[in-house]
């Protein structure tokens, strides 16, 4: 363990603290480049997972304790730590932060669709899906579950929402992703620069009539899974842009299952089609 | 369309709302028999299964437009019906309660293990699992996948909780389950009762020793498939009366599946190994 010097501070009011000021109201921030919020990490697994991350990380927040165990396992290099009471973190983030330890870092751009595409066998495109904690569990799924990249179709929720980051446990600062560009009804031609690269592309439904999801999967190199919002599902735009429709077989009577859900069994139906293919 | 008798309250205080008042703390009722709450259905969906299901309706509370709706499309013979606005219903439920539709009724006995498992081929036992949001998902997933009953072993949450309610959909309403008799290092005696029965008792373990899944349960008449709390997962004493222990396979330096998401992926792969068994 590298000696690191913290800087402690006791006045809530302290400028050094801004970028954990308010944190319910953090993630839009008219001050900053597109008007939205840092990137914040809250706890030790996902700040360790902030610090590998392609973000620069701008400062430590924490409780001594918490500090000391984080320290004593990660480099932090010349980024601040500020040591703060419980007290003073409340006042801070506006709320009591009982995790004890925050980091901030800048948002970067973000790869094109050709980087994120290339070396890719499987990929998960999420049209429409504005929930945050929706997103947060589908790049941790996806990271757990050998996928290699999400993109994004229209009308999703940011991914560096803060809320995001916490459920995914940190993953979305891991797996690659990209913004395909397009409105509601245009973004979906996107979906060719995949076909062209070679990637199967399947819808994932519950109508009924789409086939089983294991011989949608079965045999195909790269795959493309597009997954839409709870309720309305993909739009009809986007399920004609792709190959194949999807079903995972359901109970009659029953509601079709969460889309993290959902979309974690179509990755471990990919990986299993994998399995018995070499 | 049957005209339903519907009494208008407009005290916040009448005792004939007494079954709705407080519902954060509803749970727990000192004054009813076991100590704990009502059954309570929140919005259309949950109420309309609460109706259809085993347990008695005491009485149903609304705003009369959600009323409207909801007597146009359901039978509710004499369950004593109650319009009021929505600021009674708040100061009565504690906080606005938006859906504008309740209903409560009287927890009944619980059918027997036995009773549980005739005619059951699949079946999950959940073993430590606290979280009611968990408990209630695996109700929603198990439903939905063919699942056909559950079964509690030690220190799992109360299944009949509002929370499992509303996040199963109703579905605990529906399907059955019953608690399996001992205590934290004796419960899993009961396993036994499941062998004679014919099932084959599989452990899910994120353990990269265990065996895939799929040879887990591929060729298997009857399955139960037992689940440990996110953490701490499965004890060892469960996991040592079951036939074998099972794993889906995950990226390595990643964290394991959410709880009700690796059960949903296990009763997706029970039902597919179904698929080509006849």
């Amino acid at each position: 363990m590298i000696d690191v010097e913290r800087i402690t501070i006791t006045d809530p009011a302290d400028p050094r603290l801004d970028d954990f000021r308010d944190l319910n109201h953090s993630d839009s921030r008219p001050d900053l480049p597109g008007g939205k919020g840092l990137v914040i990490a809250e706890g030790p697994l996902v700040t360790g997972r902030l610090l590998e991350s392609r973000f620069p990380v701008r400062a430590l927040v924490g409780f001594r304790g918490k500090l000391d165990a984080f320290l004593a396992e990660h480099e932090v290099g010349d980024i601040p730590v500020y040591e703060v009471t419980r007290e003073v973190l409340a006042e801070v983030a506006g709320f009591d932060m009982h995790r004890g330890l925050l980091a901030a870092a800048d948002r970067v751009e973000e790869p094109t669709v050709a980087e994120v595409l290339e070396d890719a066998r499987t990929v998960v495109i999420l049209e429409g899906v504005g929930d945050h904690e929706n997103i947060g569990s589908m790049f941790r799924n996806a990271a757990g579950m050998g996928v290699d990249a999400l993109l994004f179709g229209n009308g999703c929720a940011d991914p560096l929402y803060r809320r995001v980051v916490r459920v995914s446990m940190g993953h979305v600062l891991r797996l690659p992703y990209a913004h395909l560009a397009g409105t509601y009804t245009t973004w979906q031609r996107s979906l060719t620069e995949l076909s062209d690269a070679g990637f199967h592309l399947v819808s994932l439904t519950p109508d009924p009539e789409a086939v089983h999801l294991e011989d949608a999967l079965a045999g195909r190199e790269k795959v493309a899974l597009l997954v839409g919002a709870e309720g309305p599902g993909l739009t009809e735009h986007a399920m004609r842009a792709t190959d194949v429709r999807a079903r995972i077989p359901m109970a009659p009577g029953t509601d079709s299952l969460n889309l993290a859900t959902s979309a974690a069994i179509a990755f471990y139906e990919r990986d299993r089609s994998q399995r018995h293919r070499d």
